[in-house]
């Protein structure tokens, strides 16, 4: 599937990510569209569910005969209502958030113990991460999944973070992999609690950013038992929760 | 509002953006809900609203009397029923996206004339960005409002980017500034197919982001007849939609 299109501009051709809607049907009903960049359409739809806490394991998934038409049917029933995510604002502090992950996350077990790894390896995660659409057009999100030791298993690229993440996670579905015990996720970007929330869903011990964590990202990741390490990037990184993992 | 708070990691202090949720209700019913950084929420529900088609003004808007209940409540009616947008899958043509655009989008007419403007003053525009707490954190987004000299006039950041966008409209819906017809938008990050929507919805004539476009974003930027530039950074852009208001 070609993730990218030709466009002109200033007179030179140029490479540009390709963005389109997807929607997700289950049963033959609507329940989300999003935007996102074309391939791999199986594993987003199978991990965007996963993460929501709408399925516990891979189920029967397929496009549409029409290929052109953008829909992706994925076969119920589903673990729980598919409405919004129950939002009740009983406690939060209003400035660090307390209260707010009862409100907002989706329900997830403390992760394993996973493994321990050395801060050196966890700082070279991105760079091993193979990512050749951005390559191309410097407009695609990445994440990654590695063994203890560093190596990639699998890379997914997407305009949408949330969707290359959910995409690792859909083929690790897919592969029978879930949970992710031993493993570790490397995203290209910032650490939104929404990333965190999938890892933590998914059983990953460990997330590492090239980009940022928000306050609430490194809440959900100390109250799960992730270890979260952000600013991963020319050789260095921070490590925000789940230190007990990382050595020197 | 402060928008970061300190953690410690590796024994150090360390500034970290704050995200939250945010419940926007309108006449009391629960609508949706964005994770946030705290600060100008008047502006990002409106501004959220407005970019939805479900709002054409400003209306009146309040945080909850309990500040630390995270839920701001706005006055309906809403135009049109908040459901899911519309999405029925009829001409995609699967690569590169025609069809979808009709398939996604929200209603908005064909942006004004606007300003010419030399390619330099684009270029300079993320320069001229402040973006405090992006400087202490390094962990959110920022869009700035600037008229055609190139003078910024409002700024707003969040963690989400699409927050920082319409928190900028919603202060121009506030002030009675919609259409922004003479204005230019830039935004720090990516050019994402929402982003190009919420500037079209506002009549931004000029859309300039220091990070790539989508596919469906320059689609987008030439339907509805805006200017979008990418890549905006160290003095260079590059255009990709609307390349006559844009002179060397």
């Amino acid at each position: 599937m070609r993730m990218y299109v030709e466009v002109e501009r200033d007179g030179e051709r140029d490479a540009v990510a390709i963005e389109e809607p997807l929607e997700i049907r289950v049963d033959g009903e609507p329940l989300s569209v999003t935007m996102r960049t074309p391939g791999h359409d199986e594993e987003l739809a199978l991990g965007f569910l996963f993460g929501e806490g709408l399925i516990a394991e891979a189920r029967p998934v397929g496009l549409s005969e029409d290929l052109a038409s953008n829909v992706i049917e994925v076969t119920g029933p589903l673990e729980r209502d598919p409405g919004r995510r129950r939002f009740y604002t009983t406690s939060s502090c209003g400035v660090c958030g307390k209260g707010a992950l009862e409100e907002v996350a989706v329900a997830s077990e403390p992760v394993g113990p996973g493994p321990r790894i050395e801060r050196a390896l966890l700082a070279s995660l991105p760079d091993r991460l193979v990512q050749p659409t951005f390559e191309r057009t410097g407009g695609v999100h990445a994440t990654g999944l590695f063994d203890a030791a560093g190596n990639l298993l699998v890379a997914r690229e997407d305009v949408g973070r949330h969707n290359a993440m959910d995409k690792v996670v859909g083929r690790a579905l897919l592969d029978r992999k879930v949970p992710l015990a031993d493993r570790i996720l490397c995203v290209s970007g910032r650490l939104s609690f929404e990333l965190v929330q999938k890892a933590a869903v998914a059983g990953a011990p460990v997330l590492v950013g090239v980009g940022a964590p928000s306050s609430l990202a490194i809440e959900l990741a100390a109250d799960r038992g992730l270890t979260l390490a952000g600013f991963t990037r020319a050789g260095r990184t921070n490590v925000y929760a789940g230190a007990e993992r990382v050595s020197d």
